[in-house]
């Protein structure tokens, strides 16, 4: 599986340009361009690896053709506390320059796999998915939503163009959930599914009725999320999402619901610590 | 104080774009363009709220002129659970359209600013002052690091242009920290200050006789810190890194530093809970 | 239903840039800019409007505020020839600049509605609807599929992103339908369907047993495509695609097909000829 | 000749980002990266063939240094159903994220060339030669004139800084054709030419006198063009334009003008049939 | 006469991301942002003045909406040391942060202007113009173009499509300037002139024989540009280029040429001396 | 030391846009893309080279891997009229292409270094040092800072953000120099230096109580300097500025100044004469 490599670029470029608004004033006027280095990539912490290939793209851009890598874990690896993630050879001033910048992507991106990794295991045996959402940080949303998928967990929607999700302002508009799901089938294409947000049983027999292709269930206790899980019957699909904890996913994956959808796997992302030891001289 | 506005405008239209990448296929398909409404605002925890501007500009973006807002707060202020923000009239396709990429900013920044002041209310009284680093997400340092000044924290750096911080490879390249500062001076713009990394009192002493503007003590326990702040004695600003925690950095600030800096404030970051409540109709 | 005003903003300015590359040679050396003036719209010939907004963006991107616009016509109405969709007063200059830009727009895309609208009268009575493919032209795919719905047409997928169309290559390497469709709704997020290629009786009863969400029958006669729906039977969306004509769409759609998806909607597209009179002086 | 790359790349990538927005959840999720397949694009119609540069570079950009490509038939080059004119080796994935793109824009382009050559085989034996106007698609106009210049055609002016055309608007404002032209020639750049339309010969004879550089033949009947390009005589270049049909075209090149431009080759295109058969496995 | 406005603005954009990269420290955090003033724009030095609407657009973009401007004096006006060009009202923060991108543009064109001026009071009297060239400086063609039609030069070529200017290996590729025009003409558009580089009497009457449209006659002293002039006797425009001084250029000027190309009024800019008097009180 | 890439390209593809609108009229359509020739960079005066390997990357952009390059003098290398800068062999389609914009760049940056190092020439045995200021050109001060650095004067702060200086409206805002100061120590970061302009020896005698890093004299008179250097007596940083002449500088420097600051470096840049002569066939 392939980040668009466009995407993954501008972010690169523009947080470089973060980084670098003119020169590195330490690096570039104390350290010759000429020098090499290796740098050596670990983690500091056990968790799910991802974003190793963003990170060595950096160095990548920075320095077309004059880096050497060799990577010895891959996105969606386990890796443990000191193990070795790659080898980066190349020019110390570039290392240096992309240094913050690498490990910045590959930490955010490693911390979500890894959370989401945890949440997967918390429902280990039941039919329940894990699922992120729209619930993203500006302009790395593909970033965050690859990192879920690399953790074990998968993917809700892209955007608003890819799934139709209808919630109370979208049904009033159309006269209540059946009406609402009628008019859109209507004009929508054949290809993108409809998914209604529910709040209650009746509203649940009514998403049924209405032949939603999944339906939400928002906020709802684990009791009525069974019964909620029971009428529909697989008649659609079942999306838990709202307030879930540690505590309760086991619980709220148990009622048989097919997804659990969780914003803080990308919202409240944690680093996983992950370093760059760069060593001048040494074996090469 | 005001964020560059092209910075902005850019990150909020690079987030909607992730977010409509044709059409809202529910709100555009069921939803008259010419229907209004209303949408509060609502803090869902109580912490600083930051990003409030960023989050209106979103959908004045979105519909330029279309939009009336009042705001309650400003960034800065101290927040309740279930405080008004800000309201919002305008049509509703564009406030559906909208909400998910304004709260996605306001949250991510509020949490950061929230954070920082907790933070700074742990070093209350000492004259150390909490500051950012430069471990932020990519494409979005300009906001964290102002989120964390609405929080009543310092910004750190902007980048490796505007600050020297010289670590091992400068150093080794120069041949100690003497030397190393020396030569850096001779090149560098009169407008930026040099901080030297040091990790015990024999690198301070060099970064001291170096004569550097700034000095980091790097990971150092607090006796040790409270030795090198002793030592420099006022001649160099101080700066604490590395293995902060809330159990720490009380007695971190009592050795006297000036800084105490913090990665985790943008790069671990958890989001203020913050809704947005539309309902059409009503007074408007 | 509003196309993502940032999409339709860089379109434009890009066109404009395209055709004036540094000062509009004729009229800025010879047409005062103060002078200004009225232009009206006119359709050239009968069909389904579609772009008026897009081209009247034209004028406000070129002179914001400047221009005054009366619209007749909105996207999606039929307009015979002679009739007047809009009209525009603004300054001489800038109407003359924006012109030929904003005609090659609302031009294109009334092409593709009228050429849609055209397919669907074609087989009026029938469940069928027509849809539009990917062979779009680089950068309007936007445009395109718009003026696509305008035309009464629908959407098929926007891209490779919302939707999964298992071809040969897919099928190959998963070992067959059944396989294929098997591992990729293990992976594939819930919000999306998949669509799988079928030429033959026994790819549909595959498909059927694969549970596809939707089946194209792909350039199928009429006779095998009609026992193909009767075998689907309505447990999956049925789609025509390939070879399709004026003189075949009619029993296509007889043969109770779902969707039928017609390239050329988008891949060759007839300009539907509109003119703008611009008329110095007169009624104001 | 080449189209500049810069141009051709953004035009190229953006067409990407409007086919893949995150993955390609079918090829992404299915086929494993590391294999490999030959493609073979083959001419499915008789035309000439234009714009296989570009899409070649398609799969260039997806994969740099990824692909193998062998050209058999260069732009401008006359293709028959059934001929080879490419082939590509490398990824599966990647050359089935490309290929619609790649497509699209080879069989538009082609479709340009085609039809300019047609119309240039119409005229053969006289002394006029077939010309593109700016009627052309936003973003796409330096692929659609490169088309017309491979058919056979010339390129008019690329837009509104690098010849001036009097119309009206323009010829009004300075009080006549002569005036205008006198006022434009006092300002106007010395590298840039004057071309006046005209809709009679009354216009012709003051475009004339004028000393105008090319004289545009609007809308006129073969004899009064005949009559006008007698008059000018070869103080000017002659230009027809308007209403051309492949049944009039000939007569008008009868006239003696030297110039017949039609919006269509660019405005209404019809795309060139062109395929890319794609095997695993195979001979290589 | 306009500068399309997306140049412009795109430059102004990307000038003051280079002054502003975060924050500006000093005035966002010591000026009350409610805090306005009047800024009164002053020449400091005689000369033609232009650029104001350029500088004027920097303090709209910063704050749109939120300045009142009143103009004195426009482009291509004379002014006089001391005189008022304009007055500013707006916030005191925002002046502040577009005071040096504003003056650094209109400072610069303004030194265009006049120069180009002088330039041109030189030659009065003659039927020569003065043109500039494409010794331009990156990314600000435009401008300087602009700057020094505002002069009183005329506009040479604005790149390399649409003007072929044939040289030296254009010339050995073709085996001459016959052929090569010959080659050329049967080629190119019939909007685009063509001038040929000459740099002796038989070069000149090789350009007269091919029906060169212009022909240069590059670094020739005054007696063979005379002789040149008169051989070519109207049948084509006549350039100087090369060399041209203060000094020499009245005598070039008599010799009867159409155009003076001089290259440092855009490559070697001396800034005029614009300054912005901020007064926070006062009047308003 | 390094120019960050992105930067770098970024300008150069602005510049080759401008430069190459569609195609090079002359050259694509009369040299044949296969012919590949030599061309040599030369010095046409005496000065400091700046911009080589920014000049060179123009045709690496142009063409990738196409080109070969040896460079016999480097950025900050003094070089005679006459000597060889570099030799560039490639195709001589796309060296033409490249060559304006390449020489453009090279020339202006090297018209920069070499007059800074005139002005350091001027003060040699003094302490002082040369700087430039904002007076930047916009979008290109990264490349015209960079070249005073190569220059052997030293670069004052890079925008707004990264460095104070306090000038009138913001000593005014404060209530004074002292408070000012005192205020923005308390809120900017702590990485940040503090100018503070003085016009009189009131106000340095304000500065020095306020602490400020750095003192600015402006337009002070060579007395009133000196004893403004004596007052400050190495507790802050001194700087010269305003109204700086080759004849005064000297004098100046005396005044025992730390930096002279001088906005003619980047604001009024005289073109550096550097050719490429382009010769088809020879040794390659």
């Amino acid at each position: 599986m392939n980040l668009p490599p466009f995407y993954v670029d501008e972010i690169i470029r523009t947080a470089i340009k973060e980084d670098i608004n003119y020169i590195d004033v330490a690096t570039d006027l104390l350290i010759d361009e000429k020098q090499h280095t290796k740098g050596v990539m670990l983690a500091k912490a056990e968790g799910v690896l991802c974003g190793i290939d963003v990170a060595l793209r950096v160095f990548e851009l920075l320095g077309p053709g004059l880096f050497e890598f060799k990577k010895f874990k891959n996105d969606g690896d386990r890796v443990k506390c000191g193990e070795i993630i790659a080898e980066i050879k190349g020019p110390t001033t570039l290392m240096l320059k992309g240094e913050r910048t690498a490990l910045n992507m590959v930490q955010h991106m490693s911390g979500i796999a890894t959370e989401t990794a945890h949440c997967v295991s918390l429902i280990e045996g039941t039919k329940a998915t894990v699922a992120d959402t729209r619930k993203t940080l500006p302009g790395i949303r593909s970033l965050q939503k690859y990192a879920v998928m690399r953790g074990g967990g998968k993917n809700h929607r892209f955007n608003l163009s890819d799934c139709a999700m209808l919630k109370d302002n979208h049904i009033d508009a159309a006269g209540g959930i059946i009406p609402a799901v009628k008019a859109l089938r209507e004009k929508i294409g054949h290809t993108v599914k409809i998914e209604v947000e529910t709040r209650n049983l009746y509203e649940v027999s009514q998403a049924i009725e209405a032949k939603a292709d999944i339906i939400m269930l928002d906020n709802m206790d684990v009791a009525t999320m069974t019964e909620a899980v029971n009428m529909i019957n697989g008649r659609a699909l079942t999306e838990a999402s709202g307030g879930i904890t540690y505590e309760t996913i086991g619980d709220i994956a148990k009622t048989g619901v097919d997804i659990i959808s969780i914003g803080a796997l990308t919202h409240s992302v944690k680093a996983f610590d992950i370093s760059l030891k760069i060593k001048v001289g040494g074996e090469n």
